[in-house]
């Protein structure tokens, strides 16, 4: 266990003195060490080299006192030992050639990602020297769905009209390509935690955009796959799906330790529908950091306490926006800093 | 009562011999006979000409046996005569002259919308008169929530960052352009529903993108001023919401008469939480009608089983996509026709 076991306590639904805070993409834009860095090289260069990942993964916990570090990578980085070629740089990711046949589906490689991520590896063992047990290392991965979203489409999407195409036309290239993207997500998640992560995330952001019947055949199964492959190495896992405040049952029915959710559902409202046993993370709209202090202090206060203090670790609904001025995340850290169960 | 008063008796929860059937943007890009107009017209121009605004109407019903008709027309008509000038050409909505302070919001003209937006009018006089009491039609408008969200970021958006740091750091800017917009939507549908529209569809196509507690602030305050507007005409309503699977309870709180769901909610799901009495309009996912002729049939009917046969109009969950195959619309609306609740 690290010095500060909030985060791993909570996940395991242990008791904790108040709930851990961490931030997705805390490692990123709004700051500007980040800035610094990324002005000199390119996004994925930061992903590849080691040292820069990690120095990245260390400046929020230098700024701010977060309760876990996240190593600093991208979700679409196995793709590319897949044979799925993207670039990153300019307005969001772009696979070079989208998959959109059965021909290009069976092309692509479930790749020894020991070889073809080692620099996540690396980075990841680093920045495990560099905490030095003193708060856990969070591993992370894309879904299957999610990744297959991006490489059918070619990039974000509206409405998401190629992929549901071929999952309403041809659903056996899909599933195709849902069982080598699990295959490699897995392996992905259980490298990172050889090399030092001690939790795992697993971001099915765009499942969400399914309805409850397609989420089941096509995101939830997959998911599954890769949890189960988590579990058996001891290591718990949460769960992020955007939407699917519609279905939070069937997003619970992948059995990650946490759920983390996003700002459209009443924390409390969820807890009742999942249970007392299930811990949650979430959920505070990013936007909230746009305002004012008065407004990111009551709102994350209300979260907390919808939250009910135990079996909650606090975060925002999605990433941090590039825009967020630093001090409020300093604020938004403080309020929960400030919440004490004992109190 | 039109001769075809299918949807006019479900909104109003009598029973039906099948539940009735149109689709949301049922006027537009998927027809031929649309894009050839389109072809020698802009889209604000088709807006603006009564003549061309009630054929295009009439297309799809000449095309398909839907059994309601809608005007064809944009939510964002009004805003011009608000002040708030836009364009709707390439890609998307873009305002002139983005709304991003309190000053430009008192600035908004709340505008006698008889002289503005005449040609709405005027279109559905001349719908109505085509119709000549053959199919109910449908008058809408943009919810204030929905219409704001445009006004503040310009265009679509990803995150919603512009409207959601106005709430959050001046929410009293963001309500006094709710209110304007409030005022100038309910005129705006009284409007319709003098010149002829039977029923009303209130679209809060982005307010899904709030948390339930800002939707309660931001959003529902505003539905109700319009629809208790609508009511007191004694004419039905519609209230849309892409997103709010999460706090259904607090979309039916507006109270109109039919609440339509997106494709993320499950309807025999949706029906329990809603309570028997509570008519719901969707919600198949548009790309269905990419899929297969099978899919699309099993889907239709497994839709239509989840909602029980009454209380229920069949719609997509979001307006029809461009690409949608036009014999695709027509296995839909036979699909239906096809089910008789007295089989």
């Amino acid at each position: 266990m690290p010095r500060n076991d909030r985060l791993l306590r909570t996940a395991r639904g242990e008791s904790v003195d108040r709930p851990p805070v961490w931030l997705m993409r805390q490692a990123g834009r709004y700051m500007h060490e980040y800035q610094a860095l990324r002005a000199r090289h390119s996004f994925l260069e930061l992903c590849r080299d080691p040292a820069l990942a990690c120095e990245i993964s260390l400046q929020p916990l230098r700024a701010f006192d977060m309760d876990a570090a996240i190593i600093f990578s991208d979700i679409l980085i196995p793709l590319e030992g897949m044979g799925i070629g993207f670039s990153l740089d300019h307005g969001g990711p772009k696979i070079h050639e989208p998959i959109r046949t059965g021909a290009q589906v069976s092309k692509v490689i479930v790749p020894v990602v020991r070889e073809t991520c080692d620099y996540v590896y690396e980075a990841i063992s680093l920045l495990s020297e560099a905490l030095d047990g003193e708060v856990p290392l969070i591993g992370f991965g894309g879904a299957p769905f999610t990744l297959a979203a991006y490489s059918v489409e070619g990039s974000g999407s509206k409405n998401y009209e190629n992929i549901k195409s071929m999952m309403y036309g041809e659903p056996e290239v899909l599933q195709a390509l849902l069982e080598k993207l699990a295959e490699t997500v897995a392996r992905h998640l259980c490298e990172q935690v050889e090399a030092g992560a001690e939790i795992v995330q697993l971001f099915d952001t765009w499942a969400g955009e399914l309805s409850p019947e397609d989420y089941e055949e096509f995101a939830l199964p997959y998911q599954k796959r890769v949890l189960e492959t988590v579990r058996e190495l001891g290591v718990p896992s949460i769960l992020y799906v955007k939407g699917g405040g519609g279905f939070l049952d069937i997003v619970a029915a992948a059995g990650a330790d946490v759920i983390s959710l996003d700002w459209r559902v009443d924390l409390a409202e969820a807890r009742r529908q999942l249970g007392p046993d299930q811990v949650v993370q979430g959920n505070l709209d990013p936007c909230v950091l746009l305002g004012t202090a008065d407004e990111i202090r009551d709102r994350t206060e209300a979260m907390i306490r919808s939250g009910g203090g135990q079996g909650h670790i606090v975060n925002l609904g999605h990433g941090i926006l590039p825009m967020t001025p630093r001090e409020h995340v300093g604020l938004f850290v403080e309020t929960v800093q400030d919440q004490s169960n004992n109190e």
